[in-house]
């Protein structure tokens, strides 16, 4: 069911090939498209899957998206100090339903510290409406026993 | 897969019935636990279906939880002064991961205001530890043709 | 102490004249600096006043000049469509103190909704580094008699 | 002006006894209450000091409080393991404008790790009616050269 598009960053490939299919992101379709160092796209298509019963997107989704995309992308640039990813906080707000098409977002690190790392994230619709934002917050800790 | 438990308040009878099980809620898993006007409490039990590759809770079923109830109690509570519910910011933070058992959510109304409501949500792992928080901001709106 | 710029929006004059340096605005040292449509600039010079006593700038300070310049700058928007502006969430994050010379704030209107408007604001230092980020939502609201 | 009451907690005496009253919590008039493990609480005094021009508080005082309040308490709680608590995000959501008074605060601390604390601070008037809410979240790291 899930696309994770393979990437090389920084001469490390990404670590997450393990039935992924199975896990939360593949549930809801969650696609990789760009990962760059300064910007992280993904997509998601607008089925019943993702809405909720009177025919929007459910909330959860955008949470969701961002908070995969933003911990994956992390999570990759930081593997190869042997250190770990691990979600602090998610602040999504939404501003324009979408009820079919795509969720498009895009995710830009504001902030990559020694500790914490700060995303920004925007939504948008087909039509390049902006839909919703999330912020993101990333911990970066000490990989156990590396 | 779901398991929408009916609910009657202020002789609101619930207004959910249709194919829930294809919708989002359904997709991973959200089950309601009670309604009652001053708590609302769910629960969704973990599975690979609900976990990031790495073995813990994905950050966004959190989210999606908080969304869902909070949506669902505010809708069944204003539906009957023909008004709609619509979410307006989630902002959940994560505390100690879960990995295994049930995620136990408990909502509570800190304000209902005639034009939003605000949700103060409450996640525990089997333990009965804190393991994440959300504020779940909802607009009640003009039911449109009411 | 304090010195508001005058500014002149869609032909609409701003309407704060009234004894602004007894106000919170001016307590601490706001000064807008640009007033544009799609961008508002403000800055505060960082003394004891504004300080925490371990020397750096108060986390409270970045929280006030977001809510301060984003109510201002709604409502000089929305005021001459005989609208009020009045805060409904501010959302900081701190990412590197600032003990010495200026905050210096921009914000950008992320939304311009009928009932809602929101808010991106970043701040840095005189390096240019950035330093806290506020995401402000403000209601639009009738103003009652007009 | 301020009013900073002496507070020893396992042990360990308040640490910021240096004019305390030519910095930011003095200057729009915080006042600690109770300081217990478990519950802080504050009060403001409403003046035009704290005020919009519009005459109710401004959105910014209640987030200096919260972040005064979570900082001040966090720091004496782990002082004595040579640890410093630096602020890391606030989100705070207004419910109700205040305008004559006081502003009452409690701040209950929802998770004391060994990296972040949470804090959940509300606000309320003379009524007891509850105004605002604020999610602190403050960092503990090692104090430099300890």
């Amino acid at each position: 069911m899930l696309l994770w598009h393979a990437a090389v960053i920084n001469n490390v490939m990404m670590l997450f090939p393990v039935e992924l299919d199975q896990h939360f992101d593949a549930l809801y379709g969650l696609e990789l498209c760009e990962m760059g160092e300064d910007r992280v796209t993904a997509r998601v298509a607008v089925t019943d899957t993702v809405r909720q019963p009177i025919g929007i997107v459910h909330g959860g989704v955008y949470a969701s998206i961002a908070e995969g995309v933003c911990s994956i992308a992390t999570s990759v640039a930081v593997v190869g100090d042997s250190k770990l990813a691990i979600g602090l906080s998610n602040h999504t707000t939404f501003l324009r339903p979408i009820s079919e098409g795509s969720i498009h977002a895009a995710a830009v690190p504001l902030h990559r510290g020694r500790t914490t790392w700060l995303w920004d994230v925007r939504f948008s619709d087909d039509g390049g409406r902006l839909c919703a934002t999330s912020q993101v917050c990333i911990a970066v800790r000490e990989r156990k026993g590396a």
